[in-house]
């Protein structure tokens, strides 16, 4: 579905993502410019359609919305700052990932500048902007984000403006990745220790999918836990949960496999159950872990 | 659905997951004998047709299928060690979760005492025992599994049998619950994130239940890179991934939450950047963590 009219976007960073959200907005008619620290990365989108742009300025001149999507906010301040001038009066929308405290301070940036900023996060892989999977959370002045949506609409899926404050799609960045790295992390460890007992990953696979599908139930259950500040332990417990994952430990060490993660998750459970709460739900180390560590 | 003639089957263990079990059992119409350390907790089951027995050697002695889970298989020996002899030409299932090597050896231990022993590990909570969503994993011998599938399948959901190792179940599991643990670490962590942010639990877990969704393709993805040996970072890499990792430990720390599981997590990326795979998947950081730490 194109527009009748798609408005010119301009595209800076071209890592996997910028590529994905470039070919996104080519892909719905957008006329689309992009910049890329290392221009040879411009080579896959200007054979289909895009325009390369020799400097930020002249990227950013060439629409009036530009994207950032680059590795942190240092790196977005480092492209823009040289080409202020030329995005006053435009819009800059910042999907790059970092802190609330960094999205706030970009906005302050912008804003001394003349610069229409909205801050944004992207909560799926490159395969899905574009199409129905893709989400992406947006904070900052409403009607920047009404003014562009249509545009936006071009990455995708579900796009949620989550409210004026500039740090508020990044705070939920934080807590959605900080979820998604650690699992990430189980993952990659998951397929190391099976290894190690000739379990080949495509064979883990199938029951690590059904580990991943027991998430949502669990995740509604905790939130109730968290939110109501009670943790009942009448399914599982933390003294349970501290004896599992002192066997994978066992089990890890026993064959040579990093065991830091896990150790540190352990780590938190002991604090639980040193100060009494061995017995209740594992969702109640949300709690611990916003508590100051026991001097030793 | 209940059988003909059900099984007498007996249950060592009632903490939340052997109340789950015998319930499952009795819900079956087994003639269904139940034991505890301590005692009490068998009333609601005794109250639901089971037979509270007051010794080890009573309750296996009162059916040729006895099922064990408890905290560890310290306590399992401890258990069922005085009851050894009441136990010889019988069938021990040992539900509990603990490493291969120490199911390997109660495989041995059992076979000394003429006993028939099967290891299984439970791959789900509680509330799905008994029904469909039921995942449980058996290994050792395919006779012992064969002779007592009927009862077995009374648990409900799939039952898969692994082969003839005693260590294979537990192998599945110990991998299987560091993703699930560790996970969960993440889970409690992002709600703490959440929470310094003022987001309310249930107003994350959507979004969380989101990130979730992503595992299915994430996971076949990594097996094929991990089982081909091949990390090609063209969607995302170690390195921004790690970039990733920094700014939820800066917001972390920024807000006094632990920071232990996500430290952890990122020195393991460190190490592959160090050695120069940056540019690779995450999914390299499996094969990284089986690697000797680098002296510093
Ligand atoms: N990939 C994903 O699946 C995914 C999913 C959700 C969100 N995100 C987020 O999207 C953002 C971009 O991610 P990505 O996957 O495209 O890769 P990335 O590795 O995070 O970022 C690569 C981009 O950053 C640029 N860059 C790095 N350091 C720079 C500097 N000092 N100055 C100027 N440019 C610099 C790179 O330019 P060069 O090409 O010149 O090196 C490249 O354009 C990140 O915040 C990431 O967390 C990514
Ligand atoms: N709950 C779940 O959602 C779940 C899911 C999958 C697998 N599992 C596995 O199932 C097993 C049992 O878990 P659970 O949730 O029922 O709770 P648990 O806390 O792991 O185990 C509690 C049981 O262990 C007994 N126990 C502990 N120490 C003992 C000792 N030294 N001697 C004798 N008995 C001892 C307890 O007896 P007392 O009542 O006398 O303390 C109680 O029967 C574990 O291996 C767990 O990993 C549980």
């Amino acid at each position: 579905m194109t527009h009748d009219h798609p408005t010119p976007v301009t595209v800076l960073g071209l890592g996997p993502m910028g590529q994905a959200l470039a070919g996104a907005f080519l892909a719905q008619g957008h006329p689309t410019t992009v910049w890329n620290r290392t221009a040879a990365r411009a080579g896959d989108l200007v054979a289909r359609g895009a325009t390369r742009a020799d400097t930020v300025a002249d990227a950013v001149a060439a629409s009036p919305l530009t994207i950032a999507c680059v590795i942190d906010y240092d790196a977005v301040r480092a492209i823009v700052a040289p080409a202020a001038d030329a995005l006053k009066g435009r819009t800059l929308v910042n999907l790059t990932a970092d802190t609330p405290e960094r999205a706030r301070l970009m906005a302050e940036w912008a804003a001394e500048r003349g610069i229409d900023y909205l801050d944004g996060a992207i909560m799926t892989p490159t395969p899905t902007i574009g199409g129905p999977a893709a989400v992406v959370l947006y904070s900052g002045p409403e009607e920047i984000h009404h003014a562009h949506r249509r545009a936006l609409a071009s990455l995708g899926g579900t796009s949620a403006y989550l409210g004026a404050d500039p740090g508020r799609a990044a705070a939920h960045d934080v807590a959605l990745l900080d979820l998604f790295w650690t699992s990430m992390s189980g993952l990659v460890h998951a397929f190391a220790l099976a290894a190690a007992e000739d379990i080949a990953a495509r064979d883990l696979a199938p029951l690590a999918k059904g580990i991943g599908a027991l998430l949502p139930a669990i995740i509604d259950e905790f939130a109730e836990h968290f939110d109501g500040g009670d943790h009942p332990g009448d399914q599982s417990t933390i003294l349970s949960a501290a004896a599992g994952m002192e066997h994978i430990i066992h089990a890890a060490q026993a064959r040579g496999i990093d065991t830091g993660v896990l150790s540190a998750a352990q780590a938190v459970a002991r604090r639980a159950i040193d100060a009494g709460q061995g017995g209740d739900s594992f969702s109640r180390l949300a709690e611990v872990l916003g508590r100051p560590v026991p001097a030793p």
